[in-house]
């Protein structure tokens, strides 16, 4: 797949037109009933490749905030699970789930308007959350069971020695 | 919904059989070529409401980890965007995405088996994600741009304003 690589720099017009976009979305997928106020744009090579917002209550989806959202709709259009290249822009900061969802599809740059501050001011949890997961699994709200198996270890010892795997 | 409040109390003989389950999918839907070596089971008074697998590869989406794969499964069968009550069994240690859907599912309670760590020395990323999201935006390997939009600021105040909204 080819994609600029300038893509990645910073553009400030072009940060500005796409973060409104999303925050376009934010407003009127949740003045649609569908979820909260969040909306995000996937952007390569200055052309928006998927659009998403908020529809945890909708779509019966705790999942589905709107950068999981746009990601996967993204990776569809594209027909892959990395996004290379591609600019995240998201009316608020991401939650753990999103931020990490960010990484895990090898997203380039990220931009946002509200921070986790100003949704934690409104009732969402994300504040909570990165206070919640950089804690030992011991000590964290979630009661949490370690329970080491070999049969478990064995699993990752085959796909350790897997020939045809397929790494992400 | 009813549930069993005693469900989140450890049955330590529950619990192993439920994370041996976890542990098959992984290995089994793995040789299948569906994905990475990773399996979730979320069961709730005593019966497993959704099974998942990674999938990341085979379906193109970065975010269909096992457990997520799992909390999407469950919520649609229970017909609820929220697990109360449920415990999610995973063959190995969450990642901080999986971790903060579990969160945002109000699972009651989660098990695991492989950690992080063991993740990390067959070639996943989970312990650096550990790592990176706790960090300020700034100083993240992605490249974060923070661009505060009194537009987005206004989405906000009519959520808190939204009468008929449904919180999560």
């Amino acid at each position: 797949m080819s994609h600029d690589p300038a893509e990645a720099k910073p553009d400030h017009e072009q940060d500005r037109k796409f973060l409104l976009r999303a925050v376009e979305l934010s407003r009127s997928r949740m003045e649609a009933g569908l979820g909260g106020p969040f909306g995000a744009v996937l952007v390569r090579d200055g052309e928006i490749i998927a659009e998403g917002w908020n529809e945890v209550t909708s779509s019966l989806d705790p999942t589905a905030h709107a950068e999981v959202t746009a990601i996967r709709r993204a990776c569809q259009a594209v027909g892959d699970f990395l996004l290379k290249g591609a600019t995240l822009y998201s009316s608020c900061e991401p939650c753990p789930m999103c931020l990490a969802a960010t990484y895990w599809a090898r997203v380039d740059r990220l931009v946002y308007a509200n921070t986790r501050r100003q949704a934690a001011s409104i009732g969402f949890d994300d504040e909570f959350l990165y206070e919640e997961i950089p804690r030992d699994p011991a000590s964290r709200s979630l009661p949490t069971r370690h329970v080491p198996l070999p049969e478990a270890e064995h699993v990752f010892d085959l796909w350790a020695a897997k020939a045809d795997k397929i790494a992400y």
